[in-house]
């Protein structure tokens, strides 16, 4: 039942940047608002090795920026409700929330934030050598290998475009890729023709990511048509053969999503009044921190005008 | 003239939030970088008493951050170039930016960051306690004033606004405004007379923001038509009478502004390919730190795809 004392003004899915971000703002704003995670909180930054990116920190590991903006959510009265979101809906005016274990709590507006993940390629090694060579995102960590030699897996268009973002950086970039034509748009395909700081491995698996335990130093590729093998020297894989919105618990109907990735306009408002989007999973060009604790942003002071611009 | 040495791949005007972040991600690309400041770096940041709401941080004092922020780019090797940006145009495809002391420079993009300024409101000591109770941000600094008075001065959107945004944080919230009717939307100005934490001073006008030195105590609000004068007790005054873009150097055939804000696509793309716009200088709704750094990693990344679709 709902009750005055229940009622959110704000909950929050995901407790990654953008999530956090959204609460910070919110909270300040003198909210009633608290968020759901059902790891660790902070998202994919947690697992992130070194971020040099984000601005104010010349070099932080992902953990501690995290920990950070955890810490500065709580400390100024942000609830952290560790739970699995499996349902949103709504009933009039209030959003109902159901958790994994039963219950369910009522808000005014809700932002999702509950980011993506990343598929494997399926090497052997890839998870070993995670942060020690292995990444999910060139635009992070490519700087990390200037004047180096790395891999790219995949043949889809981000595969091709970071491919293409990497080589004003490293010396040489190697594209792996399973089919001997791309999924790519043309002009991608074309570019990264002419790119001569790429080479194109075609028709070939990675079978497995090779290192010194400590750091990633070459890959074993198979010739899917030959079964050869050879083994080529990078200090870096770039696995990019897809990602995946974490929208379990969105149903089709009631939020309009590119795939899962949730349309959004420039309030983050979505089709639903009083539901907003945030970060990763929103259907966009580019997944940064930086990005997602604007989206943060802006969703909680939409999401702020809205309780204000509403009766209750 | 232009050759191979001076031709820069990307030259950011300003040196804030948006501008750093974009040298940052621009130079993190492998890219020639360079952003030109004619006041100190770090933008309206450096002048900012204490920043509570940017994540990683639970608390820096304004100068700090902005320090942070520069450091981080000029480590990394972006160029700082002292100067008053007076003109850019474009010749085929490179980008000429003239300077005050009769220089040009020349680039593949260009990134305009060169924010905005707020209008005072005039009231004798507006300048003597900036930072110790006069702000020119409600949904920064807000919540300083928890359960306190503050006070509006303005009768814009925006003013009501952040009137309507403070009254879920401070106990009560003065509008003075100098007619007796208000400029902004009727559905804003029926939200504001409905809010019983809100009390209209009409026809009025600052003439003087007090203290005791240290903070805001009191306003001396004189009344329009009688010259009646009393004094109303606050700990904080916000001035919304305005704000201008700093976009003096752009010429209005040249980029699409709505009176001088740019407007740009979710790319910070504007009318002119290649032409990048980031951060406050920007037509959009809400203006932070961390809206300002996403502004700056999405134009330096657009930028690097721009220059890599291109030929040069």
């Amino acid at each position: 039942m709902i009750n005055k004392e229940n009622l959110y003004d704000v909950l929050i899915i995901g407790g990654g940047p953008a999530g956090l971000t959204a609460s910070i703002y919110a909270k300040r704003a003198g909210l009633k608002v608290a968020f759901f995670e059902k790891d660790a909180p902070g998202g994919k930054v947690t697992k992130t090795a070194f971020v040099e990116n984000y601005p104010g920190f010349k070099k932080i590991e992902g953990y501690n920026l995290a920990l950070s903006m955890l810490n500065q959510a709580t400390e100024i009265g942000v609830e952290y409700k560790y739970g699995n979101v499996i349902k949103i809906q709504k009933d009039n005016n209030t959003f109902i929330i159901k958790t994994e274990d039963g219950k369910e709590h009522f808000s005014k507006t809700v932002i999702i934030a509950s980011g993506m993940t990343n598929r494997k390629s399926g090497a052997i090694g890839e998870d070993k050598y995670f942060n020690k060579g292995v990444s999910y995102c060139a635009i992070c960590d490519g700087a990390f290998y200037k004047n180096q030699d790395v891999a790219i897996i995949g043949g889809g268009n981000s595969a091709l475009e970071e491919a293409l973002f990497l080589t004003d950086i490293v010396s040489k970039v190697y594209i792996v890729h399973r089919r001997d034509e791309f999924r790519a748009d043309q002009s991608v395909v074309e570019h990264v023709k002419r790119n001569n700081k790429i080479e194109l491995v075609l028709d070939s698996i990675v079978k497995e990511i090779k290192g010194d335990d400590k750091h990633v130093n070459s890959i074993l590729v198979e010739n899917a048509k030959t079964q050869e093998l050879k083994s080529i020297e990078v200090r870096a894989v770039f696995p990019f053969v897809g990602f995946d919105p974490v929208s379990n618990f969105i149903s089709n109907d009631f939020v309009i999503s590119n795939n899962g990735f949730i349309i959004v306009n420039d309030k983050m408002e979505t089709n639903i009044p009083g539901l907003f989007s945030a970060g990763d999973i929103n259907n966009k060009t580019y997944r940064q921190i930086s990005t997602a604790i604007s989206d943060g942003t802006i969703a909680a002071l939409a999401a702020k005008k809205y309780i204000d611009d509403n009766e209750w």
